[in-house]
């Protein structure tokens, strides 16, 4: 099963750097690829890019002006995470159980409301405002059952040696 | 318990949205507020406060310029959320144990190494880089063990029907 993320509606001036949280989280917390779509700003995916050179793993990053596109042509289940939707946790029981590839829609400012028709599922993460990060993060966290958080990443070029205190860093 | 977090190192100019997405998953999430440090920004302050009075619930927030002085003070233990680390699931059960109040320091781009000397714990959720949202959002997830996805808000303006499709709130 792959996951990926789809962002909608980037802005090169105004979302750069949390497009980029999005994608790092996406890589993270075990995503296979994340489709950035609005804007096209390569800087932002050089500066993913260059994230997973040095810390290993297989993720892409892919540009698609029309997400419509991608959603049409997604070969496997699509999850909108909005404030809107269903309770995360009343719906993750659910969603797992499909082994489809699975398309994570992360929406910024404003969402085209045929979004809401086109998914298969409208999540969310509490019916409060917050951040399409968290959402991200608290999704794919439920999603993998926390196995996600001890994901190896192959091929890097440095690795942390978690400590209790200070930072400790090896080139490889 | 109380549990509060401290962002480290606003920037006006570069950090309002990310400053804002970590206050705003703060709240969503269970905290009781946040306390902003680095460069005073009325903007940021106001964003999150007319959350608070729109959305409900009681939290606060408040400037202090000078973040050691927050930590000094600080009666209860300090965890400070970074990708050096020890893994958050390790560690987790050990920090719900305190009935102590909590101040979840989150730190932007550079990171004064006496914060690491300072905190009773350094957290990681994961060692691979990517967002203080995300790490904030799974570490209050993980203390408040999934039941902070059904906090209340009290005294609310509006609030959301949680829809299959669609976009439903209600005014109050």
């Amino acid at each position: 099963m792959k996951v990926w993320g789809l962002r909608l509606g980037h802005r090169r001036g105004r979302d750069p750097r949390l497009t980029t949280h999005v994608a790092l989280t996406a890589r993270a917390l075990g995503c296979d690829g994340v489709i950035l779509s609005g804007e096209r700003d390569e800087q932002v995916i050089d500066s993913i890019e260059r994230i997973v050179e040095n810390w290993g793993g297989l993720f892409e990053v892919k540009y698609e002006k029309d997400w419509r596109k991608v959603i049409k042509n997604w070969n496997g289940k699509i999850i909108h995470l909005t404030m809107y939707g269903l309770p995360i946790q009343d719906k993750i029981d659910e969603i797992r159980k499909f082994k489809e590839d699975l398309l994570i829609i992360l929406g910024s400012e404003k969402v085209p409301g045929e979004v809401y028709q086109l998914a298969d599922w409208n999540i969310s993460v509490t019916n409060q405002p917050h951040s399409e990060v968290a959402s991200l993060a608290l999704f794919l966290d439920k999603l993998f059952k926390g196995k996600e958080l001890k994901k190896k990443f192959e091929n890097s070029k440095i690795k942390i040696i978690p400590q209790e205190r200070g930072k400790k860093t090896i080139s490889l």
